[in-house]
């Protein structure tokens, strides 16, 4: 099952949507950082959207600096923004908001 | 309780030690890249050394896409390398060895 990108018209509704998320034009992906207290609950955060990541099979690439979560979202079979990063950028946020 | 980094003799020890971790310069820091089979095989590594690295009181820089792990050791207490970052090299091979 191919994926497909976000057409012009969804990708400006997503973005407009996700009002804490970033546009990366270059990767067509969508970036945020999270900020917690300390690691372990940068970690936990972690812990909870790897366990989103493989229900949704979806996985985000990311970096942890301490208190620190920075997370790139793109999907690679549709070359670009995809409908399930936007469900994945939701989730993510539900989390902490 | 400050940390010293490692003098010249302990740097060039530990980097000989620890051979499948690299010296980045400009950071005075150790890397290495992790692989695993899948996403749940490195995000159960990255969670054995979280738990290790709130034991040791010592973080890593780290990054994940899908199955790999890119990992950055310094002591920024140290202002560089220091015993610290060679304790927890050692015990992320212990874990992947």
């Amino acid at each position: 099952m191919s994926i497909e990108p976000l057409n012009e018209e969804e990708r400006a509704e997503a973005l407009d949507a996700l009002d804490e998320w970033d546009f990366d034009e270059a990767r067509d992906a969508i970036t945020r950082t999270f900020t917690f207290a300390d690691f372990s609950a940068a970690f936990g955060f972690m812990t909870r959207v790897a366990l989103l990541a493989e229900k949704m099979d979806h996985h985000p690439e990311w970096s942890n600096v301490w208190n620190r979560v920075d997370v790139l979202l793109t999907t690679h079979e549709a070359g670009g923004l995809s409908h399930r990063d936007v469900d994945m950028a939701g989730a993510m946020d539900a989390l902490v908001d």
